[in-house]
């Protein structure tokens, strides 16, 4: 069902980091659905985390381990959130830190722990904790398309990329970044993860602002600013095994530059396979007095269920997204000078209907999979690019069976 | 498909009141879709109205001519919204009001306009003023059920409902209103119509403070303070034909209550009536540090996708709740002393899973057809009841296929 959307053929190996995946039968058996990450000791790491107040009990651990500033490995599970699970969750998420480090040879705060699925539910630590023996065993550089298996909920397809960056000097740095994240009719409630490595050497101060811009106009574009589900995080890692670069090198916005196209594939990825997804629409706001109030309108937009409906149902009901655009929380907000298309379609100018809109013409782009919903304020120049997908009959199915 | 409701038997005749009802064949053929109420020379008026930016042109002319001060009539239709119909829907509201005030003997701005659904598309001018010529010849006191029916949209119930008050020294009034609106899974989205009408004589300062006191606890706990949909609107007139009532009369605490009553059962009959809808559910959020924040929670839970859909399936997927709560706009929020129930099936207390929390019991209150979602934040005593419905295929259904 996932739009335009294909799994990665393969992804690039990036020299010093190293994936596993094991089976642990955590919601089910038959699949993979744990994987380990082991960084080398030169590494580095970045990351951003929910900030939903019940941030659930891994992403409260791995933020710990990642104060120490000595984190080397990423132990990750699906099937389970372990959120909402109090004191005994932290208890479990940090057991299965020990275990890792114990068989890595590490400190248990040098590994962060993810997970993802139901939530309210204690983790299976035996099974878990069997995994885990077969996971530190199990490492290898070209383990990513593996990894981006293993980190599946109801993703239809493994969401993977690759870039590789030529930073001046002849030298030549790779990316490879993996994801998982389906929920998207509100994606501030979707548990999304995000795991990215380069091989370039990077203090962690420059990885942490490369990572914070690379977000604005990726994940943060899909989902809202940080304030999402129990789970969320993205975590940027740079092994150190190739050429060294900073934040004051002339290769320096060509790394942030890939890394920002990266994140970005990644996330419209996420959006691509949206549970029940049959189109892939691109929220165009320009005119806004700043970028946050652009951000407003295209998320009101985003979210409307009335405008996801119709744009699953093909449908140019145009006055659901004109009652989004106006009910957004916008200040001293005239519509006079608001315009609105469909990809090319004109459909109001200055807050009027355009008299020479066919019906037809907007039909016939939203029978595309995939267009632009182009918002214009008409009141300064401010700008936000969104992505979003419709709502359909299986997002309810999907929602409604996930945990039969 | 709605939760426990009936449309009413009867509906009290209000002294002074008179509605008709015609067909113009808005959307389609078939059934009334058109209503009037003429009120006496006496009467006062009070309304509240959509904060939507794009209000439609029906709104717009409605709050110029009550303005006035001087409306004597309202003037409903159902099938077309006239929202997003430019400066040409203004002038077909216009002159709707204009047809109308000229069979009526009243000026034009004596007349307000209704309109409720599709948006973006002009009235039909030509059958509407046809069907007017009907209404102004058919008015009758008793015309209350055939006006509930007629300003119906996806409603699949009529709505109204009468209350009688003894305001003391023998003297009764009465009370009766009609609502329309259905869309519920972001109210703030569905279009609400309520008229309601009394015999008393109040003035119209008085009356305004009883319809904003009334709205806080009914319509605005199934909407968002008013910011809604492009043509919300509720009425109350007073037709003066019964016993005079001022705010300083004693009897007027026990009006305020019965509209207040009266209204919440309106607004709750618009959520049992939800697109889709299967569970009518109450949100009682308390221990907030004031109501506002109460009401953040409540809607935050009420509005998500993920909470709604596990309502549909009955599934205690209590943390989809706790994630909804936990994302909520909440300043400095811990979740320490958080606590949620489901009826009274404990989940979680001090923030933490109830030890004793049998998930069988969690299904039992979720099998209910009516449940209470009770949210506890632990931080002060501010409180909100906020109303809503599950999210269905059926849901999809309606709003996939709504113009078809």
């Amino acid at each position: 069902m996932a739009v335009n959307l294909i799994a990665p053929a393969r992804l690039e190996a990036v020299p010093g980091a190293r994936w596993a995946v094991a089976e642990a039968a955590i919601k089910k058996p038959g699949r993979p659905d744990m994987a380990l990450l082991l960084l080398p000791e030169t590494a580095t790491l970045a990351g951003v985390f929910t900030r939903n107040a019940f941030a659930a009990a891994p992403v409260r651990v791995a933020q710990q381990h990642m104060a120490t500033g000595r984190a080397r490995a990423l132990l990750v599970n699906s099937g389970n959130a372990n959120a909402g699970t109090g004191r005994g969750g932290l208890a479990d998420a940090q057991a299965c830190c020990a275990r890792a480090a114990e068989l890595l040879g590490l400190d248990a705060e040098q590994v962060l722990p993810f997970s993802t699925g139901v939530i309210g539910q204690a983790l299976p630590l035996d099974r878990m904790q069997g995994a885990i023996d077969t996971l530190a065993s199990g490492l290898d550089e070209d383990g990513w398309l593996a990894a981006a298996d293993a980190i599946r909920t109801t993703d239809t397809v493994a969401k993977g990329a690759s870039r590789a960056v030529d930073i001046g000097s002849g030298q030549r740095i790779v990316l490879t970044g993996i994801a998982k994240g389906s929920g998207m009719i509100r994606p501030d409630m979707a548990t999304m993860l995000a795991f990215i490595a380069t091989d370039a050497a990077i203090d962690s101060d420059d990885l942490d602002a490369a990572l914070r811009a690379a977000m604005a106009d990726s994940f943060n574009a899909i989902s809202v600013d940080g304030d999402t589900s129990t789970n969320d995080a993205c975590m940027l890692c740079a092994t150190g095994a190739g050429p060294g670069l900073s934040a004051s090198d002339s290769g320096w916005p060509l790394f942030v530059s890939a890394l920002t196209d990266l994140a970005r594939e990644l996330a419209q990825a996420i959006v691509r396979d949206g549970e029940g997804a049959t189109r892939f629409i691109t929220l165009a706001v320009t005119g806004a007095r700043d970028p946050e109030e652009a951000r407003e309108v295209g998320f009101t937009v985003a979210h409307s269920p009335l405008v996801k409906t119709a744009c699953f149902a093909g449908d140019p009901n145009w006055g659901r997204i004109l009652a989004a655009v106006g009910r957004a929380r916008v200040a001293d907000f005239s519509i006079d000078r608001v315009a609105i298309a469909l990809d090319d379609v004109a459909l109001v100018a200055d807050g009027e209907p355009c008299a020479d809109y066919a019906e037809a013409d907007g039909a016939a782009v939203m029978a595309r999979s995939e267009y632009t919903i182009a918002i214009d304020l008409g009141r300064g120049s401010g700008e936000a690019t969104i992505w979003t997908s419709d709502l359909s009959y299986e997002y309810v199915r999907i929602n409604a069976e996930y945990r039969s």
